[in-house]
């Protein structure tokens, strides 16, 4: 049994670590602090967690939290930076869910984030909290940076093909369509109701946040530098992430299904469908898990990669507990055999 | 750990069963069944269960039925009638999910549902599955009726006060509203997406099917005839009831939130609101449990109860796991302890 | 053709009049105002309107709205009773889209509106603008109140059986439900898609802005004090309102169904559909009409009226350009001849 | 004033078609035939037409249909190619909103379509009714293949840079979203409300029917085979398709904004957004238009368009109106003034 604590728990994320930690058989919730609704019930702006969890948000108390054995970020971006030195060196592990940790690069991560980096000599020693390509580092590691929604589901989608070298990585291309709670719960005209149901556009089509995190995830895997096209999408739905994944194959006769099947086995937490399968986002909603499908239309030189996330699931929170699992030696699937609800 | 079978799980209430008893502690699957889908993997048609559920749809088939110690029916009416007898006989338990043993006198179930009744003496026997009402009867019962998705919201709105004779029984309103799922699965134009989405209406004003049992409830609580108008409207989402009650109070001055709250206080699935609040359907969805709220507006003497369930859950499969947890004397939380989703 | 201004265009039922107005024969758009937005293309705000709208939001400017026949306010409420009066001193006609002269009684008005009014001489002479009541009276008004966009789907569904001296006016209910537009367009946490879609809740139970409205006028029509419990509701969808309305009558053999047929018969917007229907509101999405039907379940002596109406047009800028057309001597359906969309 | 047959009325492009043509200035609806719904009135199926067309639908009637001017088929596929050559012996001019005469290469379309083409000499004949495309050959035409959603959408996106020689043909990527309405009114539990909302997919990644169309238009405009990677998707709304086109410019120093902005500047249902736009498709959502965004992300090779319609307008019914306009001589807008719904 470890002792958690949640910085900044009043958004998307941070409701959904509460759902899955509530039901953890590792974890006692120590805080959940936010400074705008200290005072408040969890369950009274959460009424879904009703009987489940019994705390009230708190103001931030160093103290409190340095008793924690690990701490989530669930925070804007810049926050889990100013606070995260004074933990780690308490001993308390951080997972920071924001993207203060994730882009080795200082100079591009101020660029796309547009603020002064408070703590780059933490980003070295973080490590990118994807399991699937570093769960040994993630057994170490004192600060785990989350990976991003969208950088999950397109780094999972081409890392079989990048990393055995079968395609042009000059260009490929990651058409990518996400639910509107990815953009989080603050109050904003864009993501009103009546602004986002019944429609359907593209965002941010010049640059994304989430490109140079996509970017160096695929260039680390192919020790090269990569072309990527990444176009985000925003859906008129709640959660869920598809990402639609187009690169040109040379054709070596290599059977990309079995590939993909072997490449994955061992995962508790990439599934990998059958032939002709078209993954449903709604296969995925709750659970933390991402599911591919390969295809090759027509048998050409084109391959599809079709990968589906929960994005406040794998996306975000249930990766969070996944590479806590991982970092204090638990069973990696602890707390996330919810199954998907379907319809 | 007992043996379940599952006659006709491809619908909506099928599916969710499935989701809940592959996490129940103390079940197992044996079988599901149905003619059409026979030799189809269940997370074929149903990829949300992928790694959960290993079995595939097969041809109902009596002496395997027979060999379970309860089998669920997930049929269409009419069914279950019609196989009950030779389960029982056999000392397997049965709950059903559909309508044939719900309503008491037989004439009435035969005008409404349009069908002659093939087993009335199980009618008489069966015990109607609503835990805060008759929770005794159900740990003895051999065959249990799961009650509607409509009177399960109704009757838990209205039983304190009709219970304790608050209210004027003669003319009392529920004003329904239900999610899609509640219609099926079955293909048909009037649930299709393009005929739904982003449009409500009212539906069976004249009379639909689930009012005579809901007066059949009322009436026995009061045990009196009461006058209940009940117009069902189609709400363009999946899951949901919120059943919105009015009726008229004598000026006893009692106070009926307390009145609630004690009511149902060492209820696990029903959930009485703080004063002044108004339950939304999300706070419920996935979740076996009925959410109140009660108001009176204005101080004056019309009481409005505002009651809220996941027809799929509360109002379905989950209530039917409940009922099974209580038929086998398992904790009647067991496998019901999935926390809603939020957002 | 008349010069027309609006104040207060980057809300809902700005851009509605605007797509309304766009299309209207005798209409000539001469300023649409906004302070935040000074400077802005409208249809770069609203790219629906490219091609049809080719203004640019400017500051309000008293001599160029003097130098107008009519002025919209389609602002908050609080701003139009401000400006009103030098308005109509300068001879120009005010339609008030919100509530600042809705209500005659200033000291209720003040109690729900939580401010002191600033023209109460103006409410005297203002005229309520539902035409299917007070048509006459909007020939000559200098001042309109646009209704509400529930009060004017309640009262034209209570509106014959009131008139008619035939229902129980001591207790009537109205369970109402509306679509998300009709909170606006201002940035809130409990109207983003990621709170409101695939949920359905009641609010506003205690008491809500619009009773006092609804109240005054079915006490108008009665001539008598109306006993209403009125609760509303948000629906998971953008435009439409549903009112279903619950009231006792008295057996007086009278034929409801002709009563509504006879009683809308000359009226442009109002719809009594043939006995037993059930209006969608899909059917009038877009369209400037409030359908009804009437329903008498078994046979008892509750009725049950369903009347529906696009919250953004007969709720709010459909019927101000109805009123405008009245004022001004136009056929009262110019303009207005624009058929809902379905699906 | 023409005189209009539509052949099989009771789909979505069907209620779409009279949507516009009951408002249409030149046209008089003759019939409208349904051999399931005969006898029904048109605005009982679709009340949103109420007060505006005043019909039944009725069987098909050669006689009548040859006494029209001009019959649209908002059939399905293999219906057109039947009666299509009687209707123009006739001298009655046709206009097919299925597929029947849009493939030029008979066994091309025969192995999509799964049928015999019953009509080779027509497809001949036919002209394809983009006008963007054959303005001049519609205007001569006597059967019109009304072109499908998609192609709209992907041909109007790629037509300026395929043109003008601009890119790659060889290798051209196409990730099209549709709303559900685009698959019909035919009840399937793929297209039910449960299936669709809340959820996202892919679905003929292998090969849909679409293809060879676009592939087609796109070789005659480059006069040569082209490459084009076709994935459609399933977006959870009613209307609207984006395509998000991926292509390979070679660095010419063209100016690709200018380049759309003056290859459409004369067309009435083609708009280019200004750089650095993001088009939704509600801006579309009801009206006859496709609008465009062109970008170039991080200067590189790889060109984005983003094209949107709304598949029943300008992907089928406003897109057959502007056919007949074209076709009759008629100013081309007319009928189709209808500005978009937003929001």
């Amino acid at each position: 049994m470890i002792q958690v604590g949640i910085v900044g728990g009043t958004g998307y994320t941070g409701v959904e670590l509460l759902r899955l930690l509530a039901a953890h058989p590792q974890v006692e919730l120590k805080a959940i602090t936010s400074r705008s609704e200290a005072g408040v019930r969890v369950d009274e702006m959460f009424p879904n967690l009703r009987g489940h969890v019994d705390l009230e948000f708190t103001v931030p108390d160093a103290a409190i939290l340095k008793s924690c054995d690990l701490v989530f970020f669930a925070t804007p971006n810049g926050i889990a930076m100013g606070m995260a030195q004074e933990l780690v060196d308490a001993g308390v592990k951080v997972i920071d869910l924001a993207a203060d940790f994730r882009i080795k690069d200082i100079a591009v991560w101020e660029k796309w984030y547009g603020m002064e980096h408070a703590a780059p000599e933490l980003v070295k020693e973080a490590v990118y909290g994807l399991p699937e390509l570093n769960r040994d580092e993630i057994k170490q590691a004192r600060i785990i940076a989350n990976p991003g929604c969208y950088p999950t589901a397109v780094t999972l989608g081409f890392l079989p093909l990048v990393k055995n070298g079968l395609v042009d990585i000059s260009r490929m291309v990651a058409d990518a369509k996400s639910g509107v709670s990815g953009a989080g719960r603050g109050a904003s005209v864009g993501t009103l109701f009546s602004e986002v149901d019944s429609s359907f556009k593209a965002y941010a089509t010049p640059g994304h946040r989430h490109l140079p995190e996509i970017s160096q995830n695929l260039s680390l895997i192919a020790d090269d530098e990569v072309g990527l096209t990444f176009v985000p999408h925003l859906l008129p739905m709640i959660r869920g992430i598809h990402a639609t994944l187009y690169a040109e194959v040379a054709d070596h006769g290599v059977d990309l299904q079995k590939l993909y099947e072997n490449f994955y086995q061992d995962e508790p937490f990439a599934d990998v469908l059958p032939a002709g399968s078209h993954p449903e986002t709604r296969s995925v909603r709750g659970g933390n898990v991402c599911r591919m499908a390969i295809h090759r239309p027509q048998g050409g030189n084109t391959v599809v990669i079709l990968s589906v996330i929960d994005n406040l699931v794998k996306g975000a929170a249930g990766q969070a507990v996944q590479n806590m699992n991982i970092a204090f030696g638990f069973d990696e699937a602890a707390g996330l055999g919810i199954i998907p609800q379907l319809p």
